[in-house]
């Protein structure tokens, strides 16, 4: 694979290489990591690369890599820069013939996220977003409870995704994560809720499968100067009836990455959180409570064909996120040769981005309007 | 101590005589058990009182009660009646020169909780009002770290208070406390918020001190035919500029009592969960999470004087309802003795009870109106 | 009731009173609070008993209550007193005619132990030994899953109670509950294993039914200058092959009242913290996990006939005493009113306390002899 | 790096692909996969190696790479087989020049320990062995507090490692992890204290320093035809006057790989779960219980160096693994390039694998003859 951002100083580019390489299966050979050449080059020297394919940006990487003998080139590439280039480098790389692994959101807004779909469909490439927290086993063992009906009719969702990080003005002091997350012209309409109540959405929709109808958002910035939010709370409607609640924030004092979602049915509940990704815990109105645990045998073929390791030897972040990857591989793999009825693929797609970016937008203009708000989708 | 409501089958009602049992200073005596007098009477019996003492309503037992020589009389009476029969048996027993304890929402509406408030000032009576989860003494160490700057400025509140006992239409077959509980003409205009929402809007006051300025409500009656919400969430926003998010549901499949709440300052954050009320957690910026756990020498004073056995030795649910007891019965015992300094007393008032009804009323305004709504209050 | 010990200062005797009054079936008349007649006249005014049934000495109590008209004196006598005065005060109250509630260990050394069973035998009367963790509902449901054969055969039981309150000499500063416990004049042959670690060996007896045959102790004082172990590690053996690890220690900083236990059976396991008592987790070899909690209708009846509220309003401590209370005082009332059939009953008898004693003193032996020592019954 | 065993349905050999894959440092090369030539043939090909270097057997493995260029060879061996193989396979690779990486326990005996370390230290090559639970960054964390003093003097240590997977004789069945572990003619003198046992020893040992002096144990097979052990309890003396409780267990049923340690000192005490590793409690005996979390800036460097991913974002078995990996590969890039002061290095070595057979070896001899044994050290 290839990689456009991620460069040293980044956090993301490094996990996406973690989950690249963890399974063996997947080599990073060519990159464009950085805006600046002369960081790129020398992050391709970290990362002991070829420097004839270490790129100063990234036109020149698609150019250079699709005037490559087929069986040399890359076959993807993995985009892992501020949100407002990811349209771009997508776009540049799908109409160049490579298939895209893109992080999220997807785009800078919904306009461009429409306009990628068409792009997408056209060029007939896999494009995968990393919704990383969707590649948890044990967040297919909720899909799948949900799919099998063992949770009735979904009523509720709650889910919550708490960070504290940006409780100290660390943008302002430069702290290169936290400057572009809150730069609208870097991240878009929102910081918090862009950045990570999207997660929270998109958990709520992989799991339940329910579609939002309207969300009431409030939004704060906690912290005096910030020019996006950095806290965000909403009320949200389902199609179909089911409610729920959904926040996050990015000054919650002493919360790390506690993403958590509890889905509540008519015969059963849910819950589960990412810091200790290996639980989940079923509620029954009648019976105990149960702690279903990764890599048993009494869960699903669809958790299951995700483990690496026996249950009790915890599997965590960088694995979820390597499984986004070993599907996404799986489909270009797939596609590459020829092969078209092995799905389906258990990844986030140009779909999920889109509705991602509507769920931005929605929030956005709910929060303004100070009121109830409908998605209108395109 | 006298009691009105609380007869066989009720549940409130014994809570509250385990509470007052507790510390061996007070002693149920009399009381009006039913607006049944034969059911009154059955119920006297089991609690082995005097019968001349079991009276058939509550307007005998407060003339009959005002008749005795006044060191054999009550000296105050527990109402623990279904909520629209507070407000009559208050005023009662208050105009007849007794103290009152009286279980939660404080009245049926706005409109007699400002009446009530009246009534107590003139009748010059200790009253208070069983929010029992702020007799818990975490609770009240999470008062008084709030109180002492630890948290900083506070930014967000998250309460929760889920239940899954109404998942079932167990009103509709005539199950007692679910019956009344969803009955308009018992309840008030609000089931679940009315019943438990107002315990997370007062912990949330208890702990923080902020006071609402205005809420935005979504209601939903999940099992059809209900009359009433059995799930309602809010945003919530505070004077001085705090948000939150406070929600409270009886159709939360296999939740019991899961009251929870979240305290987000600039300086330190707070959770405590009333399932496990024992543990206080207290989460730092850049030191590690600390478990504060009762009993121990380095807590507050303030919660300290409600312990009753050494840490590690769990208390819970009746012994924080009877620190209200403990609380409340000093302050009436003061009154007694015309002891006029010995507050302040650590229980909540007629004006938490008009603000919890204030509540009830904003919330119910605001799901009807579909948006958001600032208090009013008189 | 009547109390022989629990003056000011006493920690377990309070205890006794609150699980005594709790329910409103008991109420606790005349006591010999202390040793010291001053100090027990002043802790009964605390009380507000009535003077003349506050006695200097336990014989005069004894003699004094035997002497009152029988509808007037005391039904049965609480002890709680250090343990060298168990034997004495039981002995004296039994032959009185007097039921009895004692606390743990039930006597100094085996020797009396023998006696005393010998004496309750021939009086006739009940007696109660307050090993209350015996009295949580979630250990009642623990051993009636055993009974029913939901763990299968029960091969290993891990059994642990550390505290860490003496880590710190306080015995040497006068702490009065330190001091006594640490003191072989008063607490017998073992401190740590003589005060908690024969709970934990109750807890397991009563959960699995299984008898000790040897264990293989290692007593440590590490606080220098103490004359008793503060920490003692057994491993244990059970008749029928069973294993088992058994620890206790006063010393393990930090931990309060950490009494835990696991059973392993050939079918299912169960493990229990009293510190967080309302939950009892039961693992499989090939299904989820189950959590149970107190309260809720699929548990025993055997459970659930304890219960004083509903699930998720946590019931603790003082609840598990009261119910020790309840059913000795169950007990007490049958054969006051020559009821002979309404057993059994669900407390710690003279047996128990006997095999607690026997207990103590083959752990003692084994400590000395550095080695397996076998179970010698009488 | 090549691999000797590891082939298809192997468990850890995947593991070792897994840990030494993650970072992108170390490329697998070569191997003898099997004892099974044709089956080690297909594991090279499911690994995508070249075929020349899938070796039929570890010595013609350990031929052919020595006899490549310098630059073309391996760098080192990881070894994966059942114990029975590991001390010729160790031996052979390092008598032909190449570092070696080693699974647990060291060998077979301590004879074969011995005189492995012997070759080690003649070869003068980087030996590792895979004790991976002193991996976690947490682990280390603890390492650091005991080594900083913040415990004080160490009085205490429980560790335990309770399985349950064993509870059917799949042994029996032929499952072939299984079938090794307890066959003494794979696995050794013993099963379970050999298998998981010495993980637990191993971590005592790495985090408090202490080394054992004596050890009583209590062994049982309680799966009927069982030959080695599948449960095992002791008490454990350290030199210097710890003492010790460290159990493992096979047949515990519904435990997955609960390895759990706890450790006490006279100033605060230590708790740490594998299963939850990126928790560390502290207990503290006048101040609040603690809950250090990875990755945070408070932790130690020795904590922090190991860490990939921001806090909250779990890391977890195969990030531990892999940090063992991390460092040997440090110690072999050092040894390579000639690099003499770069140390310490955080990995366990020969000297732990003969502490580690001394263990085994005490404890097997401790359970037959039914007694204390002291260590008896070569």
């Amino acid at each position: 694979m290839g990689m456009v951002g991620g460069g040293r100083d980044a956090f993301i580019g490094a996990v996406h290489r973690m989950a690249a390489n963890l399974d063996g299966q997947i080599e990073l050979v060519a990159g464009a990591f950085s805006s600046d050449p002369e960081k790129s080059r020398l992050s391709g020297e970290d990362l002991l690369l070829d420097p004839a394919r270490v790129y100063g940006d990234f036109e020149q990487m698609a150019r250079g890599e699709a005037a490559l003998p087929e069986d040399r080139r890359i076959d993807f590439v993995a985009i892992v820069t501020p949100n407002h280039m990811h349209f771009p480098v997508a776009k540049c790389f799908l109409e160049a013939g490579f298939h895209v692994v893109c992080d999220k959101p997807m785009t800078f807004n919904v306009e461009e996220a429409v306009e990628l779909m068409r792009i997408v469909s056209q060029a007939g490439k896999v494009f995968a977003l990393t919704h990383n927290y969707t590649g948890y086993p044990m967040v297919k063992e909720a899909r799948q409870m949900v799919r099998d009906g063992k949770l009735g009719k979904v009523l509720k969702v709650v889910a919550e995704y708490p960070q504290g990080w940006l409780i100290r003005d660390i943008d302002a002091e430069g702290q290169k994560q936290a400057a572009w997350r809150t730069d609208p012209a870097k991240a878009g309409a929102s910081s918090c809720i862009g950045d990570i109540g999207t997660h929270a959405e998109n958990l709520g929709r992989y799991i339940t499968g329910l579609q939002l109808e309207a969300v009431c958002a409030d939004f704060t910035s906690f912290v005096s100067g910030r020019r996006l939010e950095d806290d965000g709370n909403l009320l949200v409607r389902y199609k179909g009836g089911a409610k729920g609640v959904l926040y996050a924030s990015q000054v919650s004092v002493g919360e790390e990455n506690s993403l958590m979602i509890r889905v509540y049915g008519d015969k059963a509940s849910l819950e589960w959180r990412q810091e200790y990704p290996n639980d989940l815990i079923v509620k029954y109105p009648d019976a105990p409570r149960q702690l279903l645990r990764r890599g048993n045998p009494y869960l699903s073929a669809e958790a299951n064909r995700f483990n690496r390791i026996p249950p009790g030897h915890p599997e965590a972040f960088i694995e979820a996120f390597a499984n986004i990857y070993l599907e996404a591989a799986r489909a270009i793999r797939d596609a590459i040769n020829g092969v078209s009825d092995a799905g389906p693929y258990d990844f986030p797609t140009v779909d999920d981005g889109l509705e991602g970016m509507l769920f931005i937008e929605t929030a956005v203009a709910s929060a303004k309007a100070n009121a109830w708000t409908p998605f209108r989708r395109p």
